[in-house]
C-alpha cells in the first residue's frame, strides 16, 4: 500500500515534467498509424512499438503480438499487433485488484485533408484563438482519440516509476493497446479468446477514451452506445449510361439510393425499420431527472460547431432532449455517400452503381446483429426493378452499460475529484466502445470510461485537438487512481 | 453544281482510302482533350489545331479563335479554342445554300479510369465479342462523341476535295468547332454573338453528335431535349463531427439531402417541383402513333446494358413508353453524389457537408432558367434547420425540335438512304445539343441532326466506341449531303 505521500511525489513529478511528457506525447502523434488504409500499416508497427517502449521505460514489461492469420515467412500478422503490457503479473490473490487497462494506438483517416490547418501528423502546440474556448492545446490526428488520452495512463505510470519506483504502486495491471479500434476491431474478439487465460483475473476494465461532460466538469462514462456499420451498394446497368439517352428509361442508382435511404427515417426522426426499438431499454424517471440536472448546454454545444440552437430540434428523434438522444436513444446516419461524377464541372451521366455507409447506434439491449439483418432485410424488400444489392458488414460492437455502484468506480470517481479539484459528474457517451461489450461478454468485465476529452476535440475530424489542461487532468487523475487501488490492497 | 459522277468518284475515293480515314481519327482521339478538367488545356488546344488542319487539308481556310477572357501577355483565352473553317465564303447569294456545320472535339472524363479494358487515350480497333453485336469499332474517349462523329463530315470534305478538287462541291460552308461542349458550352452563346456577322447569312446548321434508330437504321433527329444541370451543397455543422458524439443531436447533411432530393420524384415517377409540367409541349396523337411504330425495342436495349425489361417501368414516369419518356419528356437525374467518407473500410463521421450534381432534361416548350429556379427555390423551402444551401449552376440550354418539311432535311434524308441502302427514320433524342437551341434563338435557325451513334456506343461511359460500320455510312451520307446542296445552287 501506497501512503499519501507517495502520490503526492508522483504528482509533483508530474508536474515538474509537464513539458516532457508533452514532448513525448507529439513524438507518437507523429506516427501515422491509421489502421483502415493497409498502406499504413508499418506505420501502426511503428506506433506499437513506440508504445511498448514507453511501458518498459515505466518498469512494465511489454511486448507486440500479432493478431490475424500469421505469415509463416516473417511471423508477422495480418492485422495490426496488439501491445501488452504486465505489471505485477505473479499477483493472483483473489481479493487483490487486477486493473485491465485498454486503449488504441492507431487513428482515424486525414481526409479531407485540405481542411487540416497544419499537417495531421506534425503536431502543433497553440494556445486558444478567441472565440475557440479552452486554453493551450495540442493539434494533431489522435492527439485525443486515442493517443493522447492513453499517454495520461502512461505518463501517470512514468510518474509513479520515477517518483516511487513502481509504476502501479504494487496493483497488477494488464495493459491491452489495439490497433484496430478505428477499424472495426476485426480481430479483437479472436486475440481476447486466444489469450483469455492471461486476462480472466482482472475485476474490471478501465478505458480513456471518452469525454468529460463540459469544459472544467470531469465526469465518468457509465454508458457507451454499440455500433453497426455497414456499406450498402445499389447495382443498376452494367455500365454508366449517358443520362440523356438514358434518363428516364434506366434506372438510376443515384435516385434510387437516395429514395430509399431516405425512408429510413420518418417525419419525427424515429427510425422506420420493423423492430429496431424492440430491445431499447426506456430512460428511467431517475436518470432523467439527473441527466437534466446536469451542467449541459445543448445549445451552446451546437454554437462551437457553428450551429444555431435552432439545429437541435430536427436533427434527431422528437421527443428526447439532445442528451437524451446521445445517450439513450438508437441513431441511424449516413457516414458517406457516393455515386456517379463528383469531380469539379458536369458530366451527365447515370452511374452503374451507388453506395453508401450506413451506420447504426445501438443502446442497451440492441444487438448489433440483429439490427443489421433487419436492416438488410429491409433493403432488400425494396430493390428496384432490374437493380441489386451488394451489402457489406463493416462490423460494430454491442453497448455497453455498467454499474455505478462499484467500489473500483467509486474510488475512481474520488481519484478524478481530488486530481481536479471539482465534482465528477456520471454520464453517458454516444460513442462506442465495442470492447466493452466484448469484456463484459466474455469475461464478464465491467469498464470505468475515465476520459478526459471535449466535445469540440474534433476527433474523426480535421484539426484534431486535445488540451494540455485536459491532459494534465487526465494523467493527474490516473496518478492517484492508481492510488486508490493500491488501497484496496491494505483493505 | 455537281453531277452525279462527282459524288460517285467521291464516294469511290472513300471507300478506297477508308483505312488512311481510320488513321486519322485515331490520331485525333490520342489527344485527351478533356475539357471539364482544366489541366487537359494544353490537349484541347492541340486537338482544336488538329482539327484545323485537317481542314486546311481539304482546301479549307481555318483558324483558331480564342473564348473567354483574353490574356494581354500570351494572346490566349481563358475557355477553349473555337475552331473555324470558311469554304466559298465570298459566295453571299442569298438563294444560295450555306450551311453552318457544329462539332465538337472535346470529351467527356474518362473516370472510373479502372473499368477501361484499354487506355482511354489508345484506341483500339477491334472486331465485336460474341454478345456485343456489331462489327468492327474503335475504342476510345471521343470514339463517337463527337471526334468519330465529326471525322466522318471532315472524311467527306477530304473526299470531295481529293476526288473532285473542291470540298464542299461549291457550296458555302462554314464550320463551328467547339471545344466546351462536354463542360457546358460556357463561352459560346458570347462567342456566337461576337460573331454572329459572319454566321448570319447561313440557312441551316448540320450536327453530327446524334444517333440512328438502331443498328441498321439511320436516322435524322428533329428534337433534341435541353439541359439545366446543377450542383446543390448542404451545409451544415462547420467540421466534420463523431457520429456517436453527435448523432441525434446535430444534422447530418448526408441524411437530409438524401431526404430531400428523394421527394424530387412521387411515386408515380413524376418530378414534384412546382410548374415543373407547365410548358411541357404534350405528345401528339400523330407523333404517338409514327413512334409506336418505329423499329425500337425497349427491351432488347436494356437487355445491352445488363438489365431485364423489368427495369423500364419503374425508371420513368408512369404512362409512357419508353421512347416517349426519352423523346417528349423531361427527367430529373442525380448524375453525382457525395458526402462524408468514401474510401475504404468504416469512419464513422458526420460531414460538415454533401453534394449532389442534379440535373433535368426539358423538353419543348420548357425554359431552363425558369426550371433551375423553381428548383432552387423548392431546395430553399425545405433549408433543414441550422444548414445552408450553396446552389450552382452548371449551364444548360433550351430543347430544340425543328421542322420536318424543310428541304435540307429532306436533302439530308435523300442522302442517307442513297449513302446506306436503306430508308432514314425521323426521330428525336434524349440528348442535349445547347447549340442547336442557341441558333435558333440567335440566328433563327433550324438544325438537322445527322448522327451515327448507337446507344450502346458507351458515350460519357468507359469503353466508349462507334462502329466502322456506323462511321462509314456516316461519311458517305455527308458526302451525298454535299451533293444534295450543290445541286440546290443549280435550282
Amino acid at each position: 500500500m501506497a501512503d499519501r505521500s507517495e502520490a503526492a511525489a508522483a504528482l509533483k513529478w508530474l508536474d515538474a515534467h509537464e513539458q516532457e511528457s508533452i514532448a513525448r506525447w507529439i513524438d507518437w502523434l507523429k506516427i501515422p498509424s491509421i489502421s483502415t488504409d493497409q498502406a499504413y500499416a508499418p506505420q501502426c508497427r511503428q506506433a506499437a512499438e513506440w508504445a511498448a517502449a514507453q511501458l518498459r521505460a515505466a518498469g512494465v514489461r511489454a511486448e507486440l503480438r500479432e493478431t490475424g492469420d500469421i505469415d509463416p515467412a516473417t511471423k508477422r500478422g495480418s492485422g495490426h499487433p496488439i501491445v501488452m503490457g504486465f505489471a505485477h503479473e505473479s499477483d493472483t490473490r483473489a481479493d487483490a485488484p487486477h486493473v485491465l487497462f485498454y486503449g488504441h494506438y492507431d487513428v482515424q483517416p486525414v481526409d479531407p485533408v485540405s481542411l487540416w490547418e497544419s499537417g495531421p501528423f506534425e503536431p502543433v502546440v497553440r494556445e486558444a484563438r478567441p472565440g475557440e474556448g479552452g486554453g493551450k492545446r495540442v493539434v494533431a490526428r489522435g492527439a485525443c482519440d486515442d493517443k493522447g488520452q492513453v499517454m495520461m495512463f502512461l505518463e501517470a505510470l512514468r510518474a509513479w516509476k520515477e517518483a516511487c519506483g513502481d509504476a502501479t504502486s504494487g496493483v497488477r495491471f494488464t495493459i491491452l493497446l489495439e490497433g484496430e479500434e478505428e477499424s472495426g476491431s476485426a480481430n479483437l474478439a479472436k486475440f481476447l479468446k486466444d489469450n483469455q487465460r492471461e486476462l480472466q483475473g482482472a475485476k474490471v476494465c478501465l478505458i480513456s477514451d471518452t469525454g468529460m461532460l463540459a469544459r472544467g466538469h470531469p465526469a465518468i462514462t457509465y454508458g457507451v452506445r454499440g455500433l453497426v456499420y455497414t456499406e450498402v451498394v445499389l447495382h443498376g446497368a452494367n455500365q454508366d449510361l449517358h443520362s440523356g439517352l438514358w434518363g428516364g428509361r434506366a434506372p438510376n442508382p443515384n435516385n434510387l439510393l437516395a429514395r430509399i435511404l431516405a425512408q429510413v427515417w420518418d417525419a419525427q426522426g424515429s427510425v422506420t425499420i420493423p423492430g429496431f426499438y424492440d430491445k431499447v431499454r426506456p430512460i428511467s424517471p431517475d436518470e432523467r431527472a439527473a441527466w437534466s440536472k446536469l451542467a449541459f448546454d445543448a445549445s451552446e454545444a451546437l454554437g462551437r460547431i457553428g450551429l444555431g440552437s435552432e439545429a437541435d430540434v430536427e436533427s434527431g428523434e422528437r421527443g428526447f432532449t439532445a442528451l437524451e438522444r446521445e445517450w439513450a436513444r438508437p441513431t441511424c446516419d449516413i457516414n458517406g455517400i457516393t455515386g456517379g461524377y463528383t469531380g469539379t464541372g458536369a458530366k451527365t451521366v447515370i452511374p452503374a452503381k451507388a453506395s453508401a455507409k450506413v451506420s447504426f447506434r445501438l443502446v442497451a439491449d440492441q444487438e448489433p446483429d440483429a439490427v443489421r439483418e433487419a436492416f438488410f432485410a429491409w433493403l432488400r424488400e425494396r430493390t428496384p426493378a432490374g437493380c441489386r444489392w451488394e451489402l457489406i458488414d463493416h462490423s460494430g460492437g454491442h453497448p455497453a452499460t455498467v454499474r455505478t455502484d462499484s467500489g473500483y468506480l467509486q474510488g475512481a470517481m474520488r481519484a478524478i475529484k481530488q486530481a481536479c479539484g471539482v465534482d465528477t459528474a456520471l454520464i453517458k457517451s454516444g460513442g462506442s466502445i465495442p470492447v466493452a461489450g466484448m469484456l463484459k461478454q466474455m469475461l464478464g468485465l465491467d469498464t470505468i470510461f475515465m476520459g478526459f476529452g471535449l466535445d469540440d476535440d474534433r476527433v474523426h475530424s480535421p484539426n484534431e485537438k486535445f488540451e494540455i489542461e485536459c491532459f494534465r487532468w487526465g494523467a493527474r487523475s490516473h496518478v492517484l487512481f492508481i492510488d486508490e487501488l493500491s488501497r484496496m490492497i491494505a483493505r
